[in-house]
């Protein structure tokens, strides 16, 4: 995985998605090289960069300009542009314009998240993998609902990781948020 | 409990223990209107306050002249002033001139926790609890091996406790640091 | 805190409530020994026996009339069943013959969670806590929305126990279900 | 990665690592397929099978001969014998006769984690990763200090894991097991 710290962050995007759960969702979309990667609202790129590494072939993007230009600085640090395509635009706008995919991510939503996993369902391979991540509590219960709707049975993990910061007086354990993922496989 | 956002904090100082963790050290060390308490490292005064408002009296003591004031203004802005004796200087020395009590809290140690644990149950009466909160993987260890050596059986319970912050988004679950909570009562 | 171990327990009932949890939940209801506090859905009277050991006077309730029975025999076995009035039945039922409290404590619903938070709240008084425990996720987010619906800010923590057993071989820590207990006072 | 229930598991053997642990493992490993992996206390083959699916091969040892057997069934179950090679012993006498590897995975030590630590680095080729998992208190402690003493930065995570449970009343959150991970690169 990258390491946290090799990414450019800036104030107003959020991420990258700490290096223990973009493991844990790249478990859970299960990437091979042959595969098209959608990541919604790719914010630092976090997960870009991650796909990026695995996939065919990445199409990311994020309603925040900003967002762009970050994930587009950080392929570029990590010398993965090439496989990347990356789109400024709302999530169902920009989902429309797009053909059948392996691997979708879900990383923001803005209250769409229902709509955005079942137009995202539509287009997904037969195995495709879907894969949202969830810092608040409403969206989590969202995730679950919208994929029983589509006839899936969810995985859900809720991951709490706690890093040990090692000091002179020991190793003090730093607590981070707790992340839901909620996946899903095509059937 | 006492809200957190009501302690007086500085940089210096570290605490007050989140209002959680109070509430897991108050039920564990299980405080009567009897009961004397020696509260050993008391920084901020977060445990001070709990214990004063529950014991008939509490010794609080720190090596840090600044927790002593702090934990003094805290006690004052609280009106908690009367019960409380407040001692700077260092846990084995201070231990050393006090007599028995019911409950001995301890939040810092500085690498002399099998001692402060060994002193501190020599006084501590029949019944009495001994609690002790840890941040480091190390000084978790050091209290279980502590308690298990003076023939006790350690009740140990990690504690991560996550908060929810009300946004405009929905409901944000705001990791804090997983502490570890180490206790047992003299038999 | 009554130990866990010495709660009776059966099969078919949920419960009780494990002893960090009741600590949380007794912290967050800050009974007085003046408060009229309400158990909605008793189960193994866990909250029940914690309220009965600090409130004037506690009703509790459960549609399950083996919850009733195991509650009953957990009062009896602790001495406490003088301050509780124990009933079989519904919540919305039953809250509607109950004249105003100081805390109401949920501890299921089974789908009337809304319902019972919003007709709890209007017999609750000034100053009067509300306090849920959910291990659903869906329940977390309704409780959250039922308590903004009637114009309070809810308390949200999400509580992660592990607890420490102790081997020959050292302290496995062993993992609990996580907790969530959403409050408020009403103001 | 390989779900839990594909494996075949017996009373007297721990584990396999559950699936989020073997994810989180394998990312830490960073195994490549031009890798050898030393697998300490092979014990269900959790992590034998998933180092079996990305490195050139993989040698497995536990010094309990069910745990041998039991790997060797799980890895015929999932085809991937052909790149294992499965020993019967105590961790140092068998890493006494090894070659040099790319990757060790401690999964069991039996209170000589700081002795195998030791023998596993010196048999470590350059940029070699060492990953130990602990559910003790003490071993997270033996790791963090075993790898100081080896003049290495230990990166420590503790994992918490909550599972969702589809029901009928809703997602039941299902806790596990904390698991800390220790690991570090050879420089
Ligand atoms: N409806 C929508 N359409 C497109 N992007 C959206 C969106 N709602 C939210 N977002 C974007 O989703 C992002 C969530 S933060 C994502 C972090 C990212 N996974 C990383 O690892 O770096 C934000 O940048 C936000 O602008
Ligand atoms: N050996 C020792 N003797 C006295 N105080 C000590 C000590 N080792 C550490 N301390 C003190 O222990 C404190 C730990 S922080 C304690 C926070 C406190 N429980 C609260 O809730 O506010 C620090 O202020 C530190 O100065
Ligand atoms: N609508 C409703 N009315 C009354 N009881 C209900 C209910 N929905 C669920 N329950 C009850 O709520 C209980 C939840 S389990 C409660 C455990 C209890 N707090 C303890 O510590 O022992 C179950 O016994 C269930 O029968
Ligand atoms: N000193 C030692 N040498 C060899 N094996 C050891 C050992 N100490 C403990 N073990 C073995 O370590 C194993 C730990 S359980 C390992 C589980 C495994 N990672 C999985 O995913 O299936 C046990 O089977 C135990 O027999």
């Amino acid at each position: 995985m990258i390491p946290d710290d090799e990414f450019i962050q800036t104030k107003n995007v959020p991420g990258p998605t700490k290096e223990e759960v973009r493991c844990l969702v790249m478990c859970k979309a299960n990437i091979s090289s042959q595969d098209t990667v959608v990541d919604v609202g790719c914010g630092s790129g976090g997960l870009t960069l991650e796909s990026a590494q695995r996939a065919l072939n990445v199409i990311a993007f994020d309603k925040n300009p900003e967002a762009i230009d970050l994930t587009r600085k950080n392929l570029e640090k990590h010398g993965l542009t090439s496989k990347v395509q990356l789109l400024e635009g709302d999530a169902l706008q920009v989902l429309e314009g797009i053909n059948s995919f392996d691997v979708i991510l879900v990383g923001g939503s803005s209250g769409d998240l229902p709509l955005i996993i079942k137009q995202g369902y539509e287009k997904l391979k037969e195995n495709g993998r879907i894969v949202i991540t969830s810092i608040l509590l409403e969206t989590r219960v969202e995730a679950v609902n919208a994929i029983k709707n589509i006839g899936l049975v969810p995985d859900v993990i809720e991951v709490t990781i706690a890093k040990g910061k090692i000091t002179e007086r020991g190793t003090m354990m730093m607590g981070r948020n707790p992340i839901t993922i909620i996946s899903a496989v095509k059937v």
